[in-house]
């Protein structure tokens, strides 16, 4: 067992990440680190969304101020908000391993963006980030949460038939917003047709991950990709239906076949938060739906349904669900420390 | 005054139709037609489903059985379901002016398919189906609710810098399922991304009202359509959101200028429900919404915003809300009879 | 034509007075007073939340911080939060007339707490206001929201068949938490069966309100009340349902004819936004509803349907929607104001 | 392991059960009877609305009509619409056991209205229903949802300070109506003030489980109860406020205590899905609530929250949660025949 702290505790993700250690195989939640809330026990300090509760002795914790250097922890998972991330993140990183799901470091060209399934190697970046950081710890992102559920479903199609042009169109939960987040106000009967940089961060952290590494260095994949992102009332669960255009003629039964049948190094390593299946295909007219498909593989598989032709025999439509808050932060983000023991990333 | 009819007054549009005409200037609601509800009151027979309930002598009006031979009005409006439409409004066009919601005519070579700002010019249409068909009448009809805002938008685009693909993502209320239409079990907390036969006609339909009348046929227009429909929990307006591909280069100011500008027929002749703006533009960041934006121009405008660059110089990415019910439904059905009977269509 | 202000503009209330003063045949609204928003045109500093956007000359009006000393206007109506009301509308009552909807003052013994329709006579209470405060102006309140309603739908009950025990429970609208709010992530699919406060204030302004003016002072009801407060996902309407003993016994159809036959000083003075009927009854089994009753009489009736036996003879069941932001705040005090002036109550 | 029929298997409840049996250590579900669906694979006859689906097995067996002749099973769990339980439910006992959720049998004076926890010792009515019916097999049956949980909390007060008055009002999610049940255009922003039957089932129902068994019959228990029922924007989970009066002094710690400490029959005899607790009561103000409560003990507790005094000390207030589907029907039907199963109950 490794003790684990979690920066940014309280939090949507923060939670997140509580609930999910509370039964880790390998890693126990040992450090709760706040802002405004140290010194508080951590159920005091937080406004417990989910339905489940933690357990009492997590929920007994004290949240603990920023302060690297006197904690101490195998590992810290930091789910700051940008803001502070920045700052805060390299001077954990100075001392400890830190994977985090800001989005702080993740254009930064040393900083590994990874999603364990589809860009495992690019985790060699950490050698460049050592070098020059001069860090004795590391950073490691997770990306965005629409960009975690896109890429998953995009990698083995690009793999087999060379993407050239994506559009997709988002329809995103409100957790992703974090707590309090989106005004009830704003969002009863209604449709936010727009969120703060969210297709910015799309298409620039979908690209790295399906880029290619060369000489120690991210090559951003050539696609051409436009997103169009929003946010509907919906708790949890990011859906996405998915426009692609492709070098190679690509049939609808055809790409069922490829993305029922990704595997990943996780699958592989059999790694205990790894789902069995990355992308789980559904063959229903009406699925994926959010409700019902968001905790496919504990909240890691992305769901994708509706696999039908584009405009023409080089393109395809496709919708997909991913939980925003497991996939798309928390959840990625531990079967990357996973990944990362496993491989021997932890002292690189 | 004329006296018109409405055939299939119970259900959601009919509704709608009884709501417009209770103060129209021009039609005066006469006959109500109704299936199984024929011989109640309208008060017993109607779920009425809105927040404003209609004048008393509306709400009292008899429902009658389907007697085209029987009842007498100026013009009929027809808002049937497609399964029975197919039978009955050909009963009704025998003797009377009939315009119709219904899809059944909708893709009919010698019926017009018509948005009054878009193309009034395909009613010419109307010679060839008097010759064809027999009828002392005639059927227009209008098209489904998604395509309705969909051309609005698109067709000034069209005509300015030619469309060459058009990829789009809807988000639809509600109320265009009719009533009892989604179960709340589906849609609370949820988004369903399918809805049954909505993407091919969004597809046909555009391309008939934006394709041209050459020797008294309609040439459909030469665009790729790509569409991904969405139910979403609102109740009333359709969200879309549309990247487009475009022959001449389209800057965002410039496309912005040509959809403010726009205006058509129903503007120029000042009808008694034209909107002063088929086309209201927003600034902001976050608009269109379906709840602040569904009523612009008594739900007969469609309102675009977010109007920004798509992958290149021929690309663009725009949101439009247009009122499911009214705009794509019974408003815009009256305001084809305004233009119709100022354009002297009436007697073809 | 009088000149008012609006203290605290910027909030749901605050909106709710802009749009309905924007129309109002007396009063102008002139002055825009806000807290952190002082010196920002008063649409840069609201989130507008409401459908309908007030004219561009009251959203390009510059919002002012609160001195009273040199702000003129005939009179001030404030929706400041409790927090800062205390002080800050006693200030403006020192020189100003002040209509309040803050809590802060409706309890004090001098201070008339009013519904226009339920107890005009209390505001004989500002001659001893005058008398032990000094002020040059005055304050008069409006009752919380949830009492509003209650209230109206009481006092022909009390005064025909004598209240003993009132058990109510309401569903309430997240508008009525104000903006931001409700946060999304608590309402969707969830009700919240707690509002801080609200169960103790419904209980001390109804008896307030129902209680009789004995020598310069109110004696309030004697009525034993329990309140159970539910927030409920509904945007704007507060829904109470209320179970009532009474010591006469009391027929289902004879407080029907009460509660229908029910009418106030507004309506005898034909007051500019006085509703018909202060009191719609419904007969409907389904009715009242938040969305298609909040709406009645301009937001200004209370609607009151389901009107049925109790456990006994002497007892009844009941349920009514009131508009929160409306009639549960700026409706009534404006409609105060324009029985104050009517009645010479500006001049005390 | 026994074999058991679920009669309705593809209605809301039905799949309730199914989802429940799927993994029962005693029940083993063999024989799916429905009615139109009757000779179709259960997944093709059953639109699945929840979340989880149950394993292939149970969703590839065949819906057959129901012929209780030649069906075979250990025990029926019925969960037919009213209008048709009543003729059937018959049949079905004249040679098996059933257990029935549907209302139809409920209120006769031999058939046991159960909840294990409250009134286990009502079963022995069923000496009288043989004797006077004749069966081979019996009916027990279950009460209404909202009755279920509203019982489960009363139960212990009435034992402990005697019931005099009890004016319930509900808040119920709208899977308490079946499927398709609630159209989403009568529910999205907005709340129904009315349940057919339902607050009059609430009543009889109550007084029914509450009542004592003397001679061989059950004397209803002597308490007013008045209920009003409301349809909220709720998907699962009937939250209740309830107001009583007692004929001893009741103190809100008291009430707790006799809450919290409150076991029963099927506690004592640890069956297979008696939750730990029948009624858990939480402490924070804004508990309980639908979302974070409905599946405490697997749906089978009943969350008891905000106990707090009415108007005297002779009087209480306090807010319930149930799971309509689980403890309101399914849920409590299984612990019903495990009850009866280990009393000998089903060889009467």
């Amino acid at each position: 067992m490794f003790e684990v702290g979690i920066i940014g505790v309280t939090g949507m993700v923060g939670q997140q990440y509580v609930k999910l250690l509370a039964e880790h195989p390998w890693f126990k939640p040992k450090v709760f680190i706040g802002g405004k809330s140290a010194g508080k026990l951590y159920e005091e300090a937080v406004e417990w969304v989910g339905e489940y509760e933690p357990p009492k002795e997590l929920m007994r914790k004290q949240v603990e101020p920023a302060e690297p250097e006197r904690q101490k922890a195998d590992l810290f998972f930091s789910c700051l908000p940008s803001e502070v991330a920045r700052e805060l993140e390299a001077k954990y990183a100075a001392i400890h391993r830190v994977i985090s799901d800001a989005s702080a470091y993740r254009m930064e060209p040393d900083v590994p963006l990874i999603i364990p399934e589809v860009n495992p190697d690019h985790l060699e970046l950490l050698r460049e980030q050592r070098k020059r950081r001069g860090w004795k710890g590391f950073i490691v992102t997770g990306p965005n949460c629409t960009a975690a559920g896109l890429v998953m479903a995009l990698k083995p199609l690009h793999d087999e038939f060379k993407l050239k042009k994506v559009i997709v169109a988002t329809l995103q939960a409100v957790s992703g917003a974090g707590y309090p987040g989106v005004s009830s106000l704003l969002i009863i009967d209604n449709v936010i047709p727009y969120i703060k940089k969210e297709e910015e961060k799309v298409v620039v952290e979908s690209l790295k991950m399906l880029g290619t590494l060369e000489n120690g260095k991210v090559k951003p994949a050539n696609i051409m990709i436009a997103a169009m992102c929003h946010r509907v009332p919906v708790l949890d669960g990011h859906l996405e239906s998915v426009y692609i255009e492709t070098e190679r003629p690509i049939k609808p039964e055809d790409a069922k076949e490829v993305l029922r049948s990704f595997k990943g190094k996780p699958q592989e390593l059999k790694l205990p938060t790894a789902p069995e299946n990355p992308i789980v295909v559904r063959e229903e007219d009406d699925r994926p739906q959010p409700r019902k498909d968001r905790n496919a593989g504990n909240g890691m598989s992305t769901v994708v349904g509706r696999i039908r032709k584009g405009i023409d025999d080089y393109s395809l439509r496709f919708t997909l669900i991913s939980h925003n808050t497991i996939r798309g932060a928390a959840g990625n983000a531990i079967l990357t420390a996973e990944l990362m023991y496993k491989l021997g990333y932890w002292e690189v």
